[in-house]
């Protein structure tokens, strides 16, 4: 039995009997459910992702009712993230019918410098069935149905998920939602299946028949299940996002001509979902003296007139409150501002899991232990800089992370080419005058970075890119037409997707 | 000092004097060297991978002469793996060429449903210092001037090799090649340095600079590298070209129909370079009664008919013996042929490290323990079945490999159309009709497979997809045209690479 809690009471929201955890019965439906996606193809695969899009929208209102009551984000922001959810499986589905996300190549038999060379055919296949973790704070969008989910499908490969306690209700009936589209489009069996215990979830990841895992979630569980991906008898992917301080560098000029428009933004994007995103940023680099004035006053004003904000769980609220008592004892750290205090006991005597935004100033001397490491919720540390080199010598002192944001104006650009230099080495994604906070699901995203932003920077959980992490490359040598994949016969009978043959790139369409 | 031994003999080649190894001022360097390949650009790169491919030319004289010397693979191989080691530096230059490895993707700012969107830019860059493993068996193709070591390069990744024990001399000369090839090209830093002790091994894989590490050996030293990896404060990922049993089915039809002509083709196979190939074919399954008695024939009369043939090193050759003897120990198991016996010692008293070919049989049932590891040289396995299904079912005792080939006629068709099936799921290269060894350096090739045939199965250390390893996607959010990298630029000084902007591909040309 799986208790469902409301943050904003602390009160039960339901009690799910949920079927015990047998891994070996989810081990041998999901290799059903591998051959059944196999056998759909692209055309069948790409049908049954945007069934399960539609199928989503179908129940949107009891699903956004039913993650509010667990998660407390809010019915606004959780149809918005539904909204995402469900584009982002329609648009696994547009990287299905393009096609170019095999690597189709094609080198006909012929005389190389080293003799004859027979027909050698690549293309990527799916790896098996895989672990998927879902994460607190997203409960559609990087959960059950979100984009590990979908790009783990789209690439043919059934999902275990293990659900976050933070949210099992919504997680059971996203789950039935996907299973409803898979069946609308032909395909019966469990493609998706779920296990609810964190003692299922170690022995999930190291389950012979999972072939890879993705993870969305702190540094310490996270590397926890790296490390046992890393140690089974035949190690597999782990594709953890972790966590990382995101930076933001403002310029001199940027700060002197729009440091109170910066500042609100910043507030903005610190304080959005109660500080519960990723890309938050924990840090910002602003310019000493009359420079940074109007930004810090920005900050600050908006901080102190900020609420206390409910959290989306009780583990997250008290970790959040350990991690801002940590950076509130270090040393060289001062407050500027501070939100809101939780509101007192209802006339239930229920009391939720609040946060409450905090603005700190750290001397750059002092960036160390807690201070150069995430603080998962609202905290924001302003760290003032003297010279161009101090900005870019405090935030050598950061490791990597999913961002790195600078704001620069026209005088501040040298400077600026010095730091997104720097940026480009060590974060997945450089944003320009803008805020981290929001990643969109494109062809061009990149979310993901070196650890411990993620535990592998060659890869990306948000983005048509996400579906490499779930193939690997498989070369056929001459393996005759009827005996390849459709996508490697001279015409294919699925029509064309962009192919190197030869050595010369052909597009698809 | 550096003994360099030769195998032919057990005597002292040459006593190198190299410098002492301190990683720390090796680190430095290849930052330094980093730094110089990301400003030399895709065409600067280029054209030193090419002036890298000249001087190995330049030197091919002394190089194989020296690789011979400590080999004893023979002038004839090894001035064929020359041929083909100048070959992958160039056809890196030709992927650097074509551009289309860097993924560059735009997504302009726009719309979409979850409201406006930045303007996205990704591409791949370079991880940084990279290490790589050489291997004994293959002293310049999968060594210090080989395909890791090209691909890290044209990557723009500075490679800090460590030197095999098998062939010092013929790698601290292939490095000079290396370098003075970069040097003609205008880069003066060290884009390649050498370890050589085992201590310092360990060491590299867990210095703090070193981003990436490319290895072709055993399964218990690539693990115990692999778990060092994944151990470091911050994992980098290991690409571990281990070992396999790669198994040949041969269909009822085409053992009774060309049996003796399969015979030869594998006898040549397995016994190639004494065996001594990762992608040697280990085990053989073929049909039992009559239609497999020629193929047995001529295997048994090529292998009695061998002699023994001198085996890389002291290790690799008491290495065999021992694997041979697990074998002729494991119960069900009988010889059909031994080659010939070492000489005896020659005048001067020495005894080179020779390997005697063996062919054994194994009953079905008895396949177990040793017989299901690999045993690296002229070792191979003969295994009978009665039907299909059984054919099937022996397959699959065995463990992901490197290669899977099928020999099969028309009639064969149906049950080689399953044998495929099942290839393709755990092997990296399926062949038809052939032999898996021979790895053709080309865009479609694969090399590599799940574990234990690798310790990465999404990635290839042979043809173009393996400079992939080596770098890691960046997005960039808004950035402006000059600061962009030049492929992301709306016109590339450099000119034009293949591209998806706005969701569709665009070729380079």
């Amino acid at each position: 039995m799986i208790v469902s809690i409301d943050p904003s009471t602390g009160a039960t929201v339901e009690v799910l009997d949920v079927p015990a955890e047998d891994l070996d019965r989810i081990g041998d439906r999901a290799h059903a459910a591998h051959r059944d996606l196999e056998a759909a193809g692209r055309p069948g695969r790409a049908a049954m992702l945007r069934a399960m899009a539609a199928a989503l929208e179908d129940r949107r209102t009891a699903l956004v009712a039913v993650a509010d009551r667990e998660t407390g984000l809010g019915r606004q922001r959780l149809n918005t993230e539904l909204t995402r959810t469900a584009y982002q499986l329609g648009f696994f589905a547009d990287v299905l019918d393009d096609g170019a996300y095999l690597e189709a190549t094609i080198d006909q038999a012929g005389t190389t410098p080293m003799g004859p060379r027979p027909d050698l055919r690549r293309m990527l296949v799916p790896l098996g069935p895989v672990a998927v973790f879902g994460a607190a704070n997203f409960p559609f969008a990087f959960s059950v149905p979100g984009g590990d989910t979908a790009s783990a499908l789209a690439a043919g490969c059934p999902v275990i998920a293990k659900v976050h306690p933070a949210h099992p209700a919504t997680s059971l009936r996203s789950r039935d939602a996907l299973l409803a589209g898979a069946r609308a489009a032909g395909l019966h069996t469990d493609v998706v299946s779920l296990v609810y215990s964190d003692d299922t979830a170690a022995r999930l990841v190291q389950h012979p028949d999972i072939t890879a895992v993705g993870f969305t979630g702190s540094v310490r569980v996270g590397r926890l299940l790296a490390d046992l991906a890393a140690a089974r008898p035949a190690p597999i992917p782990f594709y953890g996002e972790l966590g990382a301080v995101n930076a933001v560098v403002v310029g001199r000029a940027a700060a002197r001509d729009r440091g109170a428009q910066i500042g609100d933004g910043l507030a903005a994007s610190f304080m959005l979902g109660v500080g519960q995103f990723c890309t938050k940023p924990g840090i910002a680099l602003i310019p000493s003296g009359t420079a940074g004035a109007a930004l810090t006053q920005a900050l600050t004003d908006r901080v102190a007139a900020a609420g206390a904000g409910i959290m989306l769980s009780e583990r997250i609220a008290g970790a959040y409150a350990d991690g801002a008592g940590r950076l509130l004892a270090a040393p060289g750290v001062d407050v500027l501002a501070r939100g809101g205090d939780a509101p007192a006991e209802d006339l239930q005597g229920f009391q939720g899991f609040w946060g409450s935004p905090l603005l700190l100033r750290s001397r750059p001397d002092a960036l160390d232990g807690p201070l150069l490491e995430e603080c998962f919720g609202p905290a924001l540390i302003l760290v003032e800089y003297d010279t161009d080199d101090d900005a870019l010598a405090t935030l050598r002192r950061f490791g990597p992370a999913l961002t790195v944001t600078v704001h620069a104006d026209d005088e501040d650009r040298p400077a600026a080419a010095r730091l997104l230099d720097h940026a480009h080495r060590t974060a997945g994604r450089v944003v320009w005058n803008g805020y981290p906070t929001g990643v969109a699901v494109t062809w061009a995203m990149h979310h993901g970075g070196p650890y411990p932003a993620t535990t592998n920077a060659l890869h990306t959980s948000v983005g048509a890119g996400a579906i490499r992490r779930w193939l690997r490359p498989v070369c056929f040598q001459d393996v005759p037409q009827d005996l390849l994949p459709d996508e490697l016969r001279d015409e294919p009978s699925c029509g064309p997707v962009p192919r190197r043959v030869n050595g010369t790139l052909m597009l698809g369409g």
